[in-house]
């Protein structure tokens, strides 16, 4: 199946950042085929359907590289707690109450707003990933997915063969849209003889790490304690960054640790919505960029944000360090979008997604840029940045399908969805 | 005519903030006659309008509290740079350009954007101010005018006889939609001879006063050297504070500014977003909260926004201070929701508005709580901060009219507004 679409703004996120301001895209099967300004377009006698891009604007698919999507059943459950309340007193009891059944609403639930607000991509961890990766499945959107690790305990290995098992089922499956991580939840929740144990099944798989690092004061001071090193040292030490690391957070961080970061295959997802909201702080993003480390952008999960918009923490980062530095020059509009597309394909090592190139697969959201907030048309980047909502996006492209087509979407029957999210509700009370 | 709105959940933002579950709210004019939950509703035989309101939040209209609405003429025409390069360099050479037939179709830009986001009523201070009125009153908007006062120089008596002429003019028209104040620009831009002077009109007409004060480090500093005293002082001394007073912005105050704010009619509009922008920093508002200083919100113009959804500002009050004291209990969900509704009120000494409450004038915002942002429904007051977008906004009144109704704008024509605005850009080529 091809499908061409003519006269858009496009975003490419190539190399160089071009911006084709009347370009044309064309699909085949999964990938991208062409891209290009107009007046190198050739019609060509095929069988594909054409959509009309004038007054849109096309981006590489968000890379939304830090969720929790099951948790979005606790959306609004508990909030204005610190973290460790919020985790101890009210996510852990909640969560014990949790179905496999529940997971798969739940996800859908966070897949459904996900894919409205143009994101193609998820890097989750969590339980129940089995159900999560069904809901990926049929929902049309790509994800790569860890079981969340802790121990060790009465169920650590437990969750080891959990994750192994998920990878053995639905590694590279869904047309290739599904591929699976190891999930040690972070130094303060795996102690070092099972961070030994998940690094050999790591070594085994060929695996990558998705884990959470430095997120807060607490978190750096305690790992002090125990081992008299921060989370980051301590990571090293244990060999954790012999593998690519995914990590989530990175709020506080001290020059020693940026500089074993850079020198290592580390991606920090910076979570601005769930850092200020939890009352973690602001991660050194300027820093980090600064000596070259690679910064993906996530939401973390919806009972921390609330929301998994995307778009919104693209503003944030933008915004926040501006304001905090007093320094209205500190990270571009560019380099906000760039984290939140060739940022986490990066941190991902998913080199087949996050720009809009030839060979590329085609995971792009469509913007209308019809709405007032895009008038006057100065900058368009500017715009897509610091004005734009959500709800511009109208048609979202993965694997060169159409999951979200005119608002609507394609795969995924959402009243259904909110039947069940009501039904599972009445649990938590 | 009545309205009778039934089965909506109702945010009344009295003065025990009762929230109505299930409730009915009619409406008579330009005025609220009932408000109460369902079970206490009884059918009446009357010629009104009936509109169900089950999932649905009604919130009284929010209150943009600091705009320049023309300024949306030159939205992403200049970003990330400092506060006084970006007003000196880029800004005011652009507005020798602007006329008062663009300065009537920027207006209309900026309120098609607040309706559509909520918004009932803002407060501006700009040039050009007949056209803006000219456009709230076709509109029916609410707002707060008054004229941008500089001086001393050349045109500084103009100015103030076109503040008079703008208060003779507008003052209580458009069914009392329009308000007029005194415009003075800042410490920084009126020299004290200028002050005495416009303080005269102001205690002529018995006016409110917009300004700006203590936006940034710079401004405190020039004022120091200037008057050998903080711009909070400065004012007290002019005897500004003896008059109402709207502050935008108080990023920088000091411990003796807040004691000095407290102790007289000054309410300040905290404009998060444009704060960060600009790198102005961050407004000490937990510490004004506690000292009993008002507070209302406002999103500042959409050339440093970039946009004016006020739903958006009131997420950042929620989030940042929570992020930057570390402090996840600080701000929360009900008194940023204040900020842009009673506090705006407040502000503005315009008691009629800012809640609903059976005498004040119906200024209502309906948004749809069936988006997947408001599921699982445990805390609606967290999900309308948190989670939900301007985009569920589907119904607006203004003084017991229907500005926007099923999301389409009932007065303005859309369309005609943004086929000027493109013309106009052209002349900042």
């Amino acid at each position: 199946m091809k499908r061409i679409i003519k006269n858009a703004t496009i975003f490419t996120q190539n190399e160089n950042r071009d911006m084709i301001e009347k370009g044309y895209l064309i699909t085949q099967d999964e990938n991208i085929i062409e891209i290009g300004p107009m007046d190198q377009y050739k019609e060509i006698p095929m069988d594909a359907e054409i959509i009309e891009g004038d007054n849109y604007l096309i981006t590489p698919g968000f890379i939304n590289a830090h969720t929790h999507v099951t948790m979005t059943l606790l959306r609004g459950y508990a909030d204005d707690l610190p973290l460790w309340t919020w985790l101890s007193e009210k996510m852990w009891p909640q969560e014990d109450k949790l179905t496999n059944e529940d997971a798969y609403w739940g996800s859908l639930l966070s897949i459904i707003e996900m894919i409205k607000s143009g994101t193609t991509t998820f890097n989750d961890m969590y339980m129940f990933m089995d159900k999560t990766a069904q809901a990926v499945k049929e929902s049309g959107i790509r994800a790569c997915l860890s079981r969340g690790l802790q121990g060790p305990d009465d169920k650590s290995l437990k969750r080891l063969e959990e994750n192994k098992l998920l990878y053995r089922q639905w590694h590279n499956e869904a047309q290739g849209r599904i591929k699976i991580m190891a999930g040690p939840h972070a130094v303060y929740t795996c102690e070092p003889s099972y961070w030994e144990e998940l690094l050999n099944m790591v070594q085994e798989f060929n695996m990558g790490i998705h884990t959470h690092l430095s997120e807060t004061r607490m978190e750096v001071e305690n790992c002090q304690k125990a081992y008299g090193k921060s989370p980051v040292q301590h990571m090293l030490d244990m060999g954790v960054f012999q593998h690519p690391v995914v990590a989530a957070h990175g709020v506080h961080l001290t020059d020693v640790d940026i500089e074993i970061l850079k020198n290592n295959p580390v991606s920090i997802v910076y979570n601005p919505g769930s850092n200020l909201k939890l009352g973690s702080g602001l991660a050194p993003i300027p820093k980090l960029l600064d000596k070259g480390v690679n910064i993906a952008l996530g939401t973390d999960g919806a009972a921390s944000n609330n929301n998994l918009d995307l778009l919104e923490e693209i503003r944030l980062a933008a915004l926040l360090h501006k304001g905090f530095m007093e320094d209205s020059t500190v990270i571009t509009a560019q380099q906000a979008l760039d984290m939140a597309t060739i940022g986490g394909s990066k941190a991902l090592s998913w080199k087949e997604i996050g720009s809009l190139e030839v060979g590329k697969r085609a995971d792009l959201t469509m913007l209308s840029m019809k709405e007032s907030t895009f008038y006057p048309k100065f900058n368009l980047m500017s715009h897509l940045v610091y004005s734009s909502h959500s709800s511009q996006v109208e048609n979202v492209m993965v694997n060169g399908n159409w999951i979200l087509r005119n608002k609507e979407l394609t795969m995924i029957d959402e009243e259904k969805v909110i039947f069940h999210i009501e039904k599972i509700k009445n649990k938590f009370q």
